[in-house]
């Protein structure tokens, strides 16, 4: 049976799309159908939406989800009245908030993912560049710029992590492939070995980089499972001698493999 | 006054972060200091977290805020326990859903940003490797593969809108930026034309392009305000030829465009 969800709000809904989705996590059995609907912030388009749930519900056989969050009273009352199952994601926590804090709350709609600060954003967005300008080891001599460098041999993730940190978290994140050249050589440039403190190594199960790589070069020896045991191992000891964090990236998103890295990053280790 | 909050969580606290900071941004004349907890999935971890809310408490003479999205009862009591506001996000919402939907949650924690679809968290890796192979027109011939194009002026937003759309939603989103050639030449190449019903035309105002540009050459003549005002003029016409969906990124984050280029791309217009 499927049961179609919509991620409801007046700005971005990036909000009611996250917490919506942590809440259907704990419901996996079910097949959502989930539809992202920003920018309701017109009585019209408040209306156009009852008009598709109502639609879904035929479709389905049951009342769609709505996880809304909305500032605006009329229109949160126009999506309410509509055909669905409406949680008000807000709601429930604005009041006692504004309670303890002993200020009342802006209502203003959209502030949380517009640009409020511009220094934080224009240091999101530096980092971003940075991260593309020091992908794949491009610049070595940029890493003492860097806040912190993810290092592991191709196709461990390095550069979807440096990407998401930059993206969410404005660290200026590079990374250093390890490459035959610095098995060769026995151990990492002198360029890497001199910011060990802000190092991260990835590592992988060899099975699973081998499905990786094969994506790329089919049949190849780079995309061999031997290839793959020995970049692993090779990498794995130079880790070990440089006492470098290592974080397996097997089965963790770039999400939690971030978060790892953060909480690395900012000390807050026990 | 400043006013310490704790984002905490057993996984990796996203979804208590972004409603928290969702909430937070209702009371924006306090001066939040934001500390993000992920991981607190000991009791261990839970006791050290609460003397770190005392220690808050005294530094700023209140009482610290905690956002907390906790599935454990044993580890979300400590932390309610310590000298905080506690609030719990996720408590309030699983009960009601479960009985809406006829089937108990799983319980299990750190579902929401794990990988529990491998198909499309492939399908999201691979589009920040085509994002990235396709940044700055590298790849026009690449264009006929991709989800969406972004096109524009240098500097107007096109990189970082592109790898937000290919991280969080797995789109694969090429850009293409408009070059003096292009000017000359008095339209697109064909490879751009080809694909116009994906195009979206970002453009910003000249006095915000010509701060960005300063950033990266200071006074060129690629920064100067008649060289920003006339690259504008002539994209925007440009994109009037071929009737292309334009936005203006001046005063708006990549979450913003990227909500609104989403749902111009799922159909979602009224």
């Amino acid at each position: 049976m499927k049961r179609t969800v919509f991620f409801v709000s007046e700005s971005t809904g990036i909000t009611a799309e996250t917490l919506g989705h942590s809440l259907l996590s704990q419901f996996d059995s079910i097949d959502f159908e989930q539809v992202y609907m920003p920018y309701i912030n017109t009585e019209l388009r408040a209306q156009a939406l009852t008009q598709r749930m109502q639609e879904a519900a035929e479709r389905d056989g049951v009342r769609p989800l709505v996880f809304s969050t909305m500032l605006d009273d009329r229109i949160r009352e126009i999506l309410r009245g509509g055909n669905c199952y409406f949680l008000e994601l807000f709601e429930g926590f604005v009041d006692p908030l504004s309670c303890e804090l002993g200020i009342a709350p802006s209502r203003r709609s959209g502030r949380s993912h517009a640009i409020t600060k511009p220094s934080s954003y224009t240091k999101r967005i530096e980092a971003i560049n940075f991260a593309m300008a020091n992908d794949d080891g491009m610049r070595p001599d940029n890493f003492a710029r860097a806040d912190l460098v993810l290092t592991g041999v191709s196709r461990s993730g390095k550069t979807p992590t440096c990407l998401y940190l930059a993206i969410h978290y404005g660290l200026r994140a590079a990374n250093y492939p390890i490459t035959e050249e610095d098995f060769e050589r026995g151990d990492f440039p002198t360029e890497v070995t001199g910011c060990r403190h802000k190092l991260f190594g990835l590592t992988i199960e060899a099975q699973r980089l081998k499905l990786i790589r094969e994506e790329r070069r089919r049949g190849s020896r780079y995309a061999s499972l031997e290839q793959c045991q020995a970049d692993i191992r090779r990498a794995e000891d130079l880790f070990k001698r440089h006492a470098i964090p290592v974080l397996n990236t097997t089965s963790q998103s770039i999400e939690e493999i971030s978060s790892h890295i953060l909480r690395s990053v900012k000390g807050q280790v026990d």
